[in-house]
């Protein structure tokens, strides 16, 4: 379970070399990175949304849209899900999400 | 790399058991919900504007800000990260993705 | 200019009269709440790349998409422009914007 | 009721001339866009949170954030309200409404 983000990395540089026509997701690099954000809007909204109704499935759901949209911003922007993964690992390898807390707070 | 999330969710399982003033995701917790769907909304805000920016430091520092506070609600409702993974594992196994970018043209 | 609100609250009220398919408002009334909130969403997001790109006639185009909808929003809830300008006037009236700036700081 | 808006915008221009420290809008200001920007897409959320809580009173005053926040974007871009107003009266004037509806379905 623990490499899907990097196999689906793999699949979205391919699409890199597809026709916007025939991918999804080379219709969204062809539109531009201002679609790729506007869908990251758009994900962010449901996923509260699906929370709000109390709906696990649709969490799940909107959740892995959200992601699955995130991961097309890097691999636009030629980053990776390992630059995601390891700033988190950073933060709290460094108790550093709690550093963040007090930062917040 | 690739079990980042995993150890990610054993730390946010243990931050429930802490106390608020001590831990921020803790006080999350205890502030409910809406206290965490605000910040996925404002996180996926801020990658938007990262994104703008072109700094690419920026997006991976957001993008991590935001898949964090997921987890965070994941926990919230008893789920994890493995479920998000499986759902995006189940469609781009069955060439979900593409699937979806049909259903959604 | 100061009742083009009013005149567009107007027109959402008769548009719950119409058929789905002929108007656009009514197919939003129609496929209900949810639907509505994800164009505040969207909206919201297409406003901060508008901003972002520095486009004056874009941030217009783009803050009145998402006031429209704001304004469905509010029709569907039997409500109307005239309950956010009152809290609008209470704050500011009561120099209770600077009040929140105090509460937000 | 109706000029709520424009004594708004009065107000939120005389606070460009007031220091940080003393004013919520000008330190608004003076932290840059980003930070009416992160607002915005803030208080978006809010309104979703509050519509569905089906929670009226709270409807109204996220609504009323939402729009003050976009007030605070257009002053700091040298717009202003009748700026959005006119565009909303143009579209339904010509019924342009109805157009989007059917370009956007």
């Amino acid at each position: 379970m623990s490499d899907v983000l990097q196999q689906l990395a793999q699949i979205l540089e391919q699409r890199k070399l597809e026709s916007a026509d025939k991918s999804y997701v080379a219709s969204l690099y062809a539109k531009g990175l201002d679609s790729i954000l506007k869908k990251i809007g758009e994900e962010a909204t449901e996923t509260v949304i699906a929370a709000k109704d109390g709906d696990k499935k649709q969490i799940i759901y909107e959740t892995a849209d959200l992601w699955f949209h995130c991961m097309v911003l890097l691999a636009d922007q030629g980053l990776g899900p390992d630059d995601v993964l390891q700033e988190l690992q950073r933060r709290f390898g460094l108790s550093g999400l709690e550093e963040k807390a007090q930062r917040n707070k």
